[in-house]
């Protein structure tokens, strides 16, 4: 059987799509193994994740993500951006598209220029407030020390918790600071951890990741995190300008409220040989 | 503009199969840069390398092997499995096909069953001798011990040192021990390691590689040292069943002669947008 797809990544963080928006491709209980089989980085095509295109009853088509060890997620920030060029670009819905997920009903714009597709999310309103981080004391400009250097800490919940730490250069190791700040008993949940460096208006950022435990290519959230911080500093305006490994990202802000403004490639089509792959991985 | 590929692998070794039967389209100076960007597991489709399929003055069809790196290397065991799959699928040429590389022209017989797509290799005469392998001594049964634990080894050489030793379970750490015996004063141009546990004429591997320094998936030219040694010790016949984390393979021997044959499995077709890539990477 051949099974049309496409292979997409926002800002590195990449996905094969399957179209059922017209009828089902996969089977709903052999979903979770067909996704461990084509997301195998060897004996499949490989991605981070599965997405399901489907028709929706309530908004205009619906996201189903799947993890590359076959579980179902709820949402993903990068997926559903490459969802929505997907939906737009195959003429499903025109933008703004209205996506339903099992996290409930996002609004995206999608638009296209000379630099490619973008999509702009609505990332509600970063909450600065000591018990919505949450923080033990009031994190705003505290400053820590890790291996003898000292860094300026500032916290912001933008749908998870987020430190934002500004420096002059990335002359340390950063997955061991990030690691220890994540860990500092200053977060009673946890946090991601952002290292800035700024010029002029645009900020390059890595990002240490709670859950992953690592550094991540680019992370959404903390992009808004930093954006958010960076205004409230007085060293950015509405618009700012974010640099990840994973590529750029714009947020923009409208009174209080953030919007993510991201990528989203489409690097190859083509027909899945559903039996030959591998579903014994 | 499109670009046509193909995703294969042999034995979990993955490949992007780009066709320049008819006509160039990559040209040459931009292949490493191109190969880098759609090798890459996130921003592009991912594989371990690139094989672009070429016309040959001298054989049937000309095989060009790419590192995901973009550096270009003589031969690839797995890598020319798929290519002659791909070349008798698409018409180009009949079985036995024969091979254009670098490292001179191979011959390949490429048959299709029930399970598949299977290629017989002509891999030479295994050879056991201290010189030819090389070994500091003869090492035939040699007991070794490691981590107080004894491990008997045979050595021989199959293009390139490997040390075959069977086992009861897999009970122990394969990358320690493998690594103790790679780095042994027994092997002074170090050697890949070899774990066999045998049931009845089947032979299932793990293989420590000198070079990679660590567990692979599957390993060629171990899977014909294991089935010499076997057949040498009187543990097996002509044909030999070899299984490995990535799969099967089998042994054949005419004479003294090795002939390894193995799957080339196609996982999907389609085209790559490239101007959607990221050469940055």
């Amino acid at each position: 059987m051949e099974i049309k797809f496409a292979k997409m990544h926002g800002n590195g963080n990449d996905f094969v799509i399957i179209d059922e928006f017209r009828e089902e491709v996969v089977k709903e209980e052999e979903k979770p193994k067909f996704v461990r089989a084509i997301a195998h980085r060897n004996f499949g095509i490989g991605a981070d994740g599965v997405i399901f295109v489907q028709k929706s009853e309530v908004a205009d088509a619906k996201f189903r993500y799947f993890n590359s060890d076959g579980s179902e997620a709820e949402m993903c920030g990068n997926g559903i951006r490459c969802f929505s060029r997907y939906v737009v670009e195959e003429g499903y819905a025109a933008s703004p598209v209205r996506v339903e997920t099992l996290a409930g009903i996002y609004e995206l714009e999608v638009t296209k220029n000379e630099e490619g597709w973008w999509v702009k999310v609505d990332m509600g309103t970063p909450k600065f407030s000591k018990d919505e981080i949450p923080t033990k004391e009031d994190v705003w400009g505290k400053e820590i020390k890790i291996d003898n250097r000292s860094f300026e800490i500032y916290a912001v919940n933008t749908g998870v918790p987020h430190a934002v730490i500004f420096v002059e250069d990335f002359d340390f190791d950063v997955v061991r600071t990030g690691r220890a700040i994540r860990m500092s008993e200053l977060f009673p949940e946890g946090t991601n951890v952002n290292f800035v460096k700024r010029e002029g208006n645009k900020f390059f950022v890595r990002t240490y990741e709670r859950g992953v435990e690592n550094e991540t290519l680019s992370c959404g959230t903390g992009s808004v995190a930093v954006a958010a911080v960076a205004r409230k500093l007085g060293f950015a305006d509405d618009k700012v300008e974010i640099l990840t490994r994973g590529g750029k990202l714009f947020v923009e802000f409208e009174g209080e409220k953030a919007y993510l403004i991201g990528g989203a490639s489409r690097v190859a089509d083509g027909k899945i040989r559903a039996e030959e792959l591998n579903y014994e991985v």
